[in-house]
């Protein structure tokens, strides 16, 4: 998603000329693409597909429209297994309209997982609670923090549901460190993500996060926080900005890998 | 500041006669009308002072931004005293340039209180630590949680320190109930302020605060919630947005008042 402009072919051969060896994908970009194409073609690239985002959404009260979200995350589920990745992202879903009880959303959610995770159990594939900035609370996510995420992922076998850790949303949370070390002595953090975070925020406050090294968040810290709590997956990088959108894609992504390197590992 | 478009002298007409028995003041309109004209204009009309808004940015690293900053608080303290209320508002402040440590932060407002606390308590004024949202913890407040402001707020008397609960900023935090049963049984709730959350958010984010009834807080909840931890002072409305303040300020008063009695009383 950092480089939606690019496609799916151009995606991968900029990934495998710059050494990036993994990627994690979108379900609408591969649905574009087509799905079975684009499994063939990061596996042929030698390209490790970290993750597929997303599924989630599961906050609905109408029982026409929960039973619609199940058939979706099935779906996505499939999607997650034909492509090669073990992870599918999840994000909560927001308040129904006319809700006002984020508790009572995340019991439905807790209810939705109870279904989904032993259907992506049987299939290898691993659930991954995104909890989202608090600014995304009502319109898109109802689990705001990490020991939320990790809450709800805790009623579930850990190789079924887990965490996301990124730092774009958590950053701000001074008790997400202890809920990294948590999550990693569970074995639950199923995907780490990485974006930075700046201001002034955009209208709508969805495409405003920073390239890293441009923001706030001490991204070396945070790495090392992973670390320490175990974790040696690849780690994502995240960027949903207008203006890095606008920019030619190639570009974008050396830039993103060599602040990669600058920003998080040296 | 929810009806910002008003003049002082009309402020304190309207809420005469709309019944509003008390005012919260913002410090840039009090000096503009002049601070002891408008103390004298609120007191003619025999309305209580709630709050005066805002003391703070306190996280300068800066040995001279610094000193500025408590000479600033200081002066704030002088005039909360003149205008006849026991509360100053203080926000945090964000990270100075080049930073990116939060908790470095906190204990420069921490540092900054051990100096104004004392001064403030010897002019009858009590110091409001407001924890703002999240979304403005890299440049606005370091001090993101109702938890974190009272971990502040303890290490001082709770005459001198104490929080601010704003639904606005800890609607979404599900630790946030908790902390104001803490505050409360502490004597250290020492303004209640109400707004809504509404979407999408605004560019910068600021200006985005929904009118009472709008949006996603349950208000009648929060309300109920401070009154078992022993509130039983004047609750304001503080409501930043633009298209509040683009409208007659009477009418908008008015509505506020009505949204008041409609959804957080009845």
């Amino acid at each position: 998603m950092t480089v939606k402009q690019l496609s799916l072919p151009s995606l991968v051969d900029a990934c495998v000329r710059l050494g990036v060896p993994a990627v994690g994908l979108w379900r609408e970009p591969v649905a574009a693409y087509g799905l079975e194409g684009a499994a063939k073609c990061v596996r042929d690239a030698g390209l490790t597909v970290t993750s597929l985002c997303r599924g989630g959404f599961l906050t609905a009260i109408d029982a026409t429209d929960r039973a619609r979200a199940l058939a979706d995350n099935r779906a996505a589920i499939d999607e997650a297994a034909i492509l090669g990745t073990n992870t599918l992202v999840l994000v909560s879903g927001g308040l129904p309209p006319g809700s006002r009880d984020l508790v009572a959303g995340r019991e439905r959610v807790a209810d939705a997982l109870s279904v989904l995770a032993p259907y992506a159990g049987e299939r290898g594939i691993r659930l991954a609670i995104e909890p989202l900035h608090p600014m995304f609370a009502s319109d898109r996510c109802v689990v705001s923090t990490l020991t939320q995420a990790l809450d709800l992922a805790e009623r579930f076998p850990s190789d079924q549901v887990g965490v996301v850790v990124d730092t774009y949303h958590i950053w701000w949370d001074d008790t997400a460190p202890a809920a990294v070390s948590r999550a990693g002595a569970q074995g639950r953090i199923h995907s780490v993500q990485l974006a930075d975070w700046i201001t002034p925020l955009p209208a709508g406050a969805l495409n405003g996060r920073g390239q890293l090294g441009d923001g706030a968040v001490d991204l070396r810290a945070w790495r090392e926080l992973v670390e320490a709590a175990g974790w040696t997956g690849f780690i994502e990088v995240e960027l949903f900005n207008d203006g890095l959108w606008a920019r030619e894609g190639v570009e974008v992504l050396a830039e993103t890998a060599g602040r990669y390197l600058d920003c998080v590992f040296r």
